[in-house]
């Protein structure tokens, strides 16, 4: 048998930095999911509340790829107060021709923040007008740092507005970003002047309430809702979501994790309605924006598609830089 | 972060013979599952039909045990053209309390096949009559040798009758069950002829069409039916179920995968009625058998469970015999 590879996070983020071709590899897999005969079971949850603890299995096969990724996503809420993160994890790659296992990414996360921050600059790319200098951002933390970089790889910003329920991660965000970035990052008071005279707003946020009202608004505006990837979770408020272009990454997930989940629950929106997704407008299947004015929303719950396609991506690099560790895994013991 | 431990299957093999201390770990996580607040979603599936190819996922939390697994089985089943076995796979054990990883068992489907034959022995102990000197094996494959390994280990065996689809394989595991269990071991001209006079029959089979039938039963008869684990696998008759004691190992995945769920649909059980899971019988919450001439049937899909009780015995006995290959995965590259 082949040998498994195995990879930590130090390599895997020497190895898929957040560049254009990792946005690229991620395009590809909204597109094959439009488009090809994808096989992408529902997510598996285990719950496991005592610890305050949930786990997320996901994962797709993709006919253009040669090997499917199957992802383990913790998140473990008390871990802080022991000095550990939250969210960790780890990545397993299987042959798509023999089932067997090629790889262990034992990446803590860091590919599924990859796949995640470029679904947002895909999302933007696809859906948001040519000229977006002025960008707001809900939520301080990784996710929302690495939005805005993505971002900054597929359109012009000039001004940063962001705004987080604790004021000082969105100061210490701002100062982040005016040091790494060379742009101006203003913290706004509250989510409805962050997004005030904004082009394109990133949510990024655990929010179970609504952060963007209709009244937030504005023609030509495109927002990404990456936060809600659970039922609980609601970053637009209904009404917004009925009075824009709503794109789904997979409205089989949205209906049930995403943003559309609460319109649909508050009667806003039909349940049966017909909702483009983000690689059917990129195979131009479905229609985008059509106009600068238009208003356009991309909900993003993640998808099993990404993390084989980033999975995919992070092994073949691997392979042509040799790196990682070889484990031959034989039935019988050696001698 | 703590190293993450690798396992091969060599080394498993090793830790983790199928005896009687396996087979009392699985029957501690049959009544965690009857008695405790235990943690076990749906298995997800993906199919890969172009490839004759099907991954399972399982995984399950229990209350007393501190790590959970979650397992990944695929099946190929192009893959013996290609010179590689069907079945493979790996468990990875994460800490219940941190979701961390802890272990990536590579045990190519090893753990899978202990756990499965260990649920055969808990069913035979919970629900045989205390003699069963002749046992009927339908199928002639590795986990027919377990199931029978395993009985060996709860029950006087002096007999056994084979049948398999290929008669071939019917002989050459009478050949090697005579040769290493020391019993007699003929050969069935057809499940009928093998069930004839046993008192414990096991059901291996990948059949999708029943090989037991109503009028197979006799007084004081137990079936272990362990083949069916998807939906279209089918090994005992409706009415052969309808007419047996029912015990299941969880009632709502053999509703769904097991022979259950075929006599249901037959119509000749109806679907909300209430049936006994294993870990009821052991924890006397339920009846089992309750006469020597009662015939008693097992219906064994494999759970999640299972799964999390013999990932943690192998990492356990691991630990203490200071196996494995440590893994260090630190964010940052050391130096």
């Amino acid at each position: 048998m082949n040998p498994v590879i195995l990879l930590g996070e130090a390599q895997l983020r020497e190895l898929v930095p957040l560049d254009l071709a990792a946005i690229d590899q991620v395009e590809a897999a909204f597109v094959a999911l439009a488009t090809e005969a994808v096989a992408m079971p529902p997510i598996l949850r285990l719950d496991l509340p005592a610890q305050r603890g949930e786990v997320d299995v996901k994962t797709a096969w993709l006919p253009r790829f040669d090997s499917f990724a199957i992802k383990v996503s913790p998140g473990f809420f008390d871990n802080p107060s022991l000095g550990l993160p939250s969210l960790n994890g780890l990545m397993l790659v299987l042959s798509a021709k023999t089932g067997l296992t090629e790889a262990v990414l034992l990446d803590n996360g860091y590919l599924t923040s990859v796949r995640t921050a470029a679904a947002g600059a895909v999302a933007a790319r696809t859906l948001a007008r040519a000229a977006t200098p002025h960008v707001a951002i809900l939520g301080a933390g990784e996710q929302a740092r690495l939005q805005l970089q993505a971002l900054t790889l597929v359109r012009r910003i000039e001004r940063v507005s962001v705004w987080a329920r604790r004021r000082e991660e969105a100061e210490r965000f701002a100062a982040d970003v005016s040091a790494c970035f060379d742009l101006r990052c203003d913290v706004a008071a509250d989510p409805h002047r962050a997004l005030a005279d904004a082009d394109l707003a990133v949510t990024t946020t655990p929010s179970t309430t609504p952060l963007i009202d209709a009244a937030d608004l504005h023609p030509g505006l495109h927002i990404t809702a990456m936060g809600s990837d659970a039922e609980h979770k609601n970053e637009i408020a209904p009404a917004a979501l009925a009075a824009v272009r709503y794109i789904a990454d997979r409205v089989q997930q949205t209906r049930v994790l995403g943003e559309l989940h609460h319109a649909i629950e508050a009667g806003v929106v039909r349940a049966d309605a017909s909702f483009a997704e983000l690689g059917q407008v990129i195979a131009r299947q479905r229609l985008g924006r059509e106009r600068d004015t238009d208003i356009t929303l991309c909900d993003l719950t993640g998808t099993g598609a990404q993390d084989t396609a980033i999975a995919t991506f992070a092994l073949a690099r691997a392979r042509a830089a040799q790196a990682g560790t070889f484990f031959i895994n034989d039935a019988k013991t050696p001698g």
